[in-house]
């Protein structure tokens, strides 16, 4: 087992990525200190890791709530549903929410901790590679509205991560290759090494192998760990992370969250900030060909020709980087440098959103 | 005018007090930096005072929502109102909430606030005295819930509290003694001389006279700004400001938040508390009768027999101070002097809630 460390002063955390975490069931029991535990999940993941969580905590006073499966689900009025079961159980201050699941279930139950009783513990138990290397380090928690994406949310620390690997084993092959797009923007953003690693390790992740997939975890949580912890509230670097996601967002809005993975939108969108970046005399054409190749390789969709260049532009103008009324983007200076900028030429985003967009 | 300020880091804000502050515009205007304002106020409070308002951010872009008035309509949907209107009109994160109104205003658009984009700034505007003494300071924001008051909210501190003192002028009778128990709460937690003063300053304070009134909320924002620098979060002295508040939210709750109004509830708790402390050997019971005849001086209502004493304690296990399924409450060593405690006889507790209630 990997420990790194979120460094957040008194909020520090750690996060444990391992395998076996929940059958062993000792690194749970040790993280989740509270009597009262609330297990949020879904509907796909409860049958298969909610039997050893609740070995883990055989001690404890749990209680469930298992959410529909899909970022359809990932609603304010979910986690009204959930407040309802902490407030009807009694739970207090001291009770304990883990989030069993991906970025959906991780994003709404930190969200429900969030505002519980202004804000009680909660522990990530992070099931898909996404929410591994992504969603579920860095305390970003929310729900999204029909407006946008994101749109309602906290910032709320977990008080710990526990990555278990294992449960990669049971991943749908489309989930964890749109993991593995996150995976990607890091070596975009800020490790050009890493990024070459992936290059070489293409066939390795996609097969599951135990070591490539470990070592991009702990990489891809080791950089993110630095960045939140320099910039917890995204008053600047954090928001490097974002590479991609506004051109992702609107791909998942304009499809009302059903068709496309989070992760598919943003390796899609990082296609087109990265042509983008080209477009605004950062990348080179041989830079956004790499990176297509890349992404393609890791047999992720890139076509977004099925949805409206003006749609498109419409839903990132809901984007919640835009600040007096321009879009602000992460485009990259080159590959492993990335920079947030609203200076861009209106008519060169038209652009290159014609070329992608229908 | 009055400047305090509480003291909190890169989250310092200051306090103003004054007449004539939503007249003269000019604070007003120099405190709301934002483009984008949202005005959430109350149908009561809307005819009086959003026109000088929207005078003083002439240059702006305002948009207004205006909830019912009444603490009944401190809930998570009016919340979700609120973020609609957010996002109906696209605000960025540089937009800015103003709460114009009373406590709830206050705390319904700051958890608006809070939660919109992940954290927007807000400013209080506070027209009752109870909020300009109370609830506007401090960054408690939130909703209650049918299983109990204040239990959804967060921590997000306003930009800044803009106390204009000329609205207590269309106050009604009933809020204005509701928001002295709260003022008569700082004497007796941390201020025995405040406490003298206000027991010689009954008449004038009923009488609204402006110079008895301004002393009164200068001190009791002096005193909350203090405890509120010292500790933010509640881990310790803050708490000592809930003192009479378990009991009121019981008295709220058995009534649906429509009989009783926040201070007067409020009062009632703290003679409860008060003759609880007693029955635990702290105050003696001149200092409960000295309590008890300022309050009814002040002619707040202290009579909670039409209350069952076993549907109250049901009520005050669901309050966010119960811990590992003790209440805590907060108990006066003597006038001047709070402590926070979960250890006395559940027996005594019992038995004092029995001579009170019915």
């Amino acid at each position: 087992m990997d420990t790194l460390s979120v460094e957040l002063g008194s909020r520090s955390y750690p996060i444990l990525i391992g395998t076996q975490l929940l059958a062993r069931g000792d690194e749970v029991s040790r993280h989740v200190t509270a009597r009262d535990v609330l297990i949020v999940t879904n509907a796909t993941v409860a049958p298969l890791y909610v039997p050893p969580l609740r070995t883990a905590l055989v001690d404890r006073r749990v209680v469930e709530v298992v959410l529909p499966d899909g970022e359809a689900h990932k609603t304010l009025a979910n986690v009204s549903r959930i407040l309802d079961v902490l407030v009807a159980n009694r739970f207090g201050r001291d009770a304990c929410v883990v989030a069993l699941g991906g970025g959906v279930v991780g994003d709404v139950a930190g969200f429900a901790a969030a505002c519980y009783q202004r804000g009680i513990a909660f522990v990530q138990v992070p099931t898909t590679l996404l929410a591994q290397v992504d969603s579920s380090v860095g305390g970003k928690t929310g729900v999204n509205h029909v407006g946008g994406k994101n749109l309602i949310g906290a910032f709320h620390q977990p008080a710990a991560v526990i990555a278990d690997t294992s449960t990669l084993d049971t991943l749908p092959e489309r989930e964890l290759r749109a993991g593995l797009a996150e995976v990607v923007k890091y070596g975009l953003i800020c490790d050009r090494d890493f990024l070459a690693w992936l290059e070489q390790h293409v066939d390795a992740l996609l097969a599951r192998e135990s070591a490539a997939l470990a070592q991009a975890i702990r990489r891809s949580c080791e950089l993110k760990a630095q960045i939140v912890a320099r910039d917890e509230r995204e008053h600047g670097e954090r928001a490097w992370l974002n590479f991609g996601h506004t051109f992702g967002h609107a791909i998942e809005a304009a499809t009302h969250y059903t068709s496309w993975l989070h992760g598919e939108a943003v390796a899609a969108g990082m296609l087109i900030a990265a042509d983008f970046s080209r477009a605004c005399g950062r990348l080179t054409a041989a830079d956004v060909q790499r990176i297509g190749q890349l992404l393609s390789r890791l047999q992720l969709p890139l076509d977004v020709r099925a949805i409206r260049a003006t749609d498109a532009l419409e839903l990132m103008r809901m984007d919640k980087k835009v600040q007096s009324g321009r879009i602000r983007l992460v485009l990259l200076d080159r590959i492993g440098t990335a920079r947030v900028t609203a200076d861009y030429p209106e008519e060169a985003l038209r652009a290159t959103l014609a070329a992608h967009f229908g």
